[in-house]
């Protein structure tokens, strides 16, 4: 009895949620035959060299394309490929290798495998990831100059399910993405260029589902869930009715919550909660709208800098911060300055490892002591402040001189600037990121120096515990509830309603349905979430009311555990869906 | 010109402080001849083996007369060394190589230079020290073989300098110490078994002076400043005063603060305060006796982990606390429980590496994943309760539930114990360590549920302030001064004597004389701290005014930055100097 028959789910890892049913198209890769006869230097050179000028016009096309479609993040792949493919130092070494009697396809294998081979045994991830990048540019050099095509996806009639061992960007790049229902992979994994493309555009997603490709045929159905990582071949009928049912009450949702998205955020007595996105890029400006977001609480400025060979240039970063501010209107931007260190990989800065690198030299101090970055960095946003409305965040601030030092270098770019002649808002609120304790301890003095907070939970809470949440042996530890962070978050917000300012969050317990109403309680004037909770929230939000939340802030004062709080708080939440599902 | 004429001194890193002016013995090893005749395979063995015998022999009587001299840790290199010298994967292949016809001094020498090779590829700090011990042997096998005799240090008549490349414990423990007035070294480094071993002794001692031995020659005179890290040779006559003067004076403070030792520890105007002491092995108790330590503050239980291939046994443990208990008597004995995790090399426990082991599985949280290794430690530490004045403490206590945890798990081992009809003490104080963020900020909590505080400034400012003391690129940032921590040692001290128990310090801070009158403006009920310090802490002491103290710690209140509070300190602590002055 093969797996066909079976009705019963294969087990991979999912990578972008969501639910479809559709048919499949299986992309197999035929292996490449190595062994072929060399046809005399002049006439495999030829080959070679057409070959590349092909994939390199097809690339450049695709980068195009990707930068108009989905985002200029998207696009850079690409744009890498292009400079792969224009490398001296790769290029003349497969040709000196059929000068010696090398097939092109043989050269090709030879040279690139060799820089595989080197790339895969470095440390630095980023250089890791450059392998993949060869072996697809490897494979589409060697089909070209043999004359394999691959199935065209670039225009499908109906939606289907890819299911393939892995995608390269490249096939992904060049499908008609519009009818892709969902994507299975044999191989693959959480961070390849495929699942975050799946995830930017909410296409279905499973890796890691070994075996599948013996078992699945091109023609034949296929339901594929995307968060619990299952994929049904030839499903029953009865999986196929679930199926469908789901989608339709996933789809219900989601116009539910494009409703919503048009009405007031308010509690239900009438207190305004403003809601504001955060993002990761420029190209996730549209989304938050989409979702609601009144504002940006937070954009992490690190896109410009991760897994680049390159220092992004002034130019380059003030195109696109102007991009999300033109976007963003009169609505607040908030941005923050370069936020990377020890534990983030800059190929660009060349930092050293360190022993502890949440410990170390990030965010500010890394600023602190490579002052031109920062400058570059503090000109563009400067210099983009006409576009909209603007504000600067500073991250990793334990200490006043630190904020007063931030604060002086961008009065000495707006001089510079405007001495060269270049238009500067002239009022740009500048705020902290309120997530090392010491600020939190002495919010009130901070406060003082500064124009807005916002609580960065996601430090606040690693440090306050001395818990490093990525380190799976202790995250059992991380809490949003621990009273102690509630006792900082608190008292972070006091200090700054003391001294007149606003106090923001966009830490992911924000976008927390627990913590929200005890947040309201506590008086956080903001709300800054990823676009994809911010709906959500929303919905809750209407539902509550300011004074029970109020209430809510007082009760916690005498727990003393975590465990206590979360239990409060998850009995105030249950209490309210109980209500509302009773009105409905 | 040669250097020994300029009167100018060479520089290395000083790695024990201290002064000496002594005549010079230098150690320099002649190469040992590989190339010797094969004398036949039985006599080579007769040979190896009885080199082997000799040295395992004089091995046994070092670590014997180690640990009654100096102590058990520093006893514990020569008992690896003998470990080392049974150990049949070692044997075997060099008897093996004689067989095949090579002379016993090469077959050591290709044996054991494989083994160095694999032990100093390796990536675990502790296998790479194993590399040391066994090229210490293989050259005291060779010389025993060959009959080539090392000076004999065992008996000198007047006080020297001992001047090598690198001095092996083989040899350090072989000489007659007493007489060793200082220690400089072309190699060695700061945690080299020597190092460690002159600090514990404190002689003076500078490792790394570049092209020493080029110039050295025994007999002549050398002065050593092991602080600065300055060896002079042949000094000139005004530098030989400059010493003489400089060893008289330091020998008149210490005659000095030996008197100082039976004088009260209390202010001028008679508050009394407690000084205990901070130590790592057993060893250092007397020492801090004799520093006048009223009590051990702070016993670090990890020399019973660290740099060793096994888990200390309970009876071993056993030992070890009840020597401390007894030697104590009626006196405070805070004993704390493992404080270990993934930045200290335990290479019994196998612990991974982790991304941040600051903030990882340490201390009481991998107590609580290895529960047995945790039982154990407690068992040991309640046998030993009858022996003295014990006090229970624990690390890295960042929620009430580790806490409640780690007294339930006390409860469970003193059952088990009386059970077993072993005898416990009926109470035996526990308490914690007050040095995560969390801990400090909810203070009344903890303090309602354990016996003492002792405040841990070491982590308590790491973590406040984000800042990995060790990494020297954001080391300018950890601060005793902080405002933020200054507050959270406030809380952690008012919390306590809200709920009516004891706070004292640990850590660094506590021995800090900018420090002292604050913490004792605050409050602060005991100081623990490096026997080193505790003299000079007990004379300030005795200059101060506890209202003086309390006006100092309301002044700081308003200050905002760790400079300003700093610089408040500091002019205290000059007035007082002065006073003083004015005063003789």
């Amino acid at each position: 009895m093969s797996k066909e028959d079976w009705g019963e789910s294969m087990q991979g890892t999912g990578v972008s949620k969501g639910l479809c049913l559709a048919k499949v198209i299986v992309l197999k890769e035929s292996p490449i035959p190595l062994d072929g006869t060399w046809k005399g230097y002049e006439e495999e050179k030829r080959l070679f060299l057409s070959a590349a000028k092909d994939i390199y016009e097809k690339t450049r096309t695709l980068a195009e394309k990707t930068r108009q479609s989905i985002g200029k993040e998207e696009a850079a792949i690409f744009e890498a490929h292009c400079s792969i493919l224009r490398d001296e130092e790769l290029i003349r070494p497969i040709v000196e290798e059929m000068q010696k009697g090398k097939t092109a396809v043989r050269a090709v294998e030879e040279v690139i495998e060799g820089h595989v081979r080197t790339f895969q045994g470095m440390e630095n991830e980023y250089m890791r990831q450059r392998a993949g990048d060869l072996l697809d540019l490897k494979v589409q050099l060697q089909r070209c100059i043999l004359g394999i095509s691959m199935p065209d996806l670039s225009e499908l009639k109906e939606d289907v399910v890819i299911i393939s061992r892995d995608i390269p960007p490249s096939v992904t790049g060049s499908m008609d993405l519009d009818h892709v229902a969902g994507m299975v992979m044999e191989g693959g994994g959480r961070t390849s260029h495929t699942s975050i493309l799946a995830r930017t555009l909410e296409i279905p997603a499973v890796v890691g589902v070994k075996g599948i490709l013996d078992y699945a045929k091109t023609g034949v159905l296929a339901a594929v869930d995307g968060e619990l990582g299952k994929v049904y071949l030839n499903p029953s009928k009865e999986t196929c009715r679930e199926f469908r049912d789901k989608i339709a009450r996933e789809k219900e949702r989601n116009e539910e919550r494009q409703r919503l998205v048009k009405l007031p955020c308010r509690t239900e007595d009438g207190q305004e909660i403003t809601l504001y996105g955060n993002i990761g890029t420029p190209g996730e400006t549209e989304r938050a709208v989409r979702c609601g977001a009144k504002g940006i609480g937070l954009l992490r400025s690190e896109f410009l800098y991760l897994s680049r060979n390159r220092i992004p240039q002034e130019e380059e970063q003030y195109q696109a911060y102007a991009g999300v501010l033109e976007a963003m209107g009169d609505a607040p931007v908030i941005i923050r300055t370069l936020d990377i260190g020890g534990d983030k990989e800059v190929p660009a800065l060349g930092l050293e490892k360190e022993e502890n690198p949440f410990l170390g030299l990030r965010a500010i101090r890394l600023c602190r002591a490579e002052q031109e970055l920062f400058k570059t960095q503090i000109r563009a946003l400067l210099r983009a402040s006409e576009k909209g409305n603007l504000h600067i965040m500073f991250p990793m601030i334990s200490s006043l001189e630190e904020l007063r030092w931030a604060k002086e270098t961008v009065g000495q770019c707006r001089e510079q600037l405007i001495r060269e002649g270049v238009a500067v808002k002239d009022k740009i609120p500048m705020g902290i990121m309120v997530e090392i304790p010491s600020t939190a301890v002495m919010a009130e003095a901070f406060a003082e120096e500064c124009d807005f907070f916002s609580i960065g939970t996601n430090d606040l809470i690693q440090y306050t515990l001395a818990v490093d949440r990525g380190n799976d042996r202790v995250s059992q530890l991380y809490s949003f509830y621990h009273p102690s962070v509630l006792r900082l978050i608190r008292h972070a917000i006091e200090g700054a309603h003391e001294k007149g300012i606003l106090c923001g969050m966009c830490g992911e317990a924000a976008g927390d349905k627990k913590m929200i109403p005890l947040l309201i309680g506590l008086g956080l004037d903001e709300f800054s979430m990823s676009p994809g909770s911010l709906l959500d929230a929303r919905k809750l939000i209407r539902r509550l009311d300011s004074s029970e939340c109020k209430a809510l802030a007082g009760q916690i004062t005498g727990l003393k555990t975590a465990a206590e709080i979360e239990q409060l708080l998850d009995g105030y939440l249950k209490k309210k869906e109980e209500e509302h599902e009773q009105e409905l």
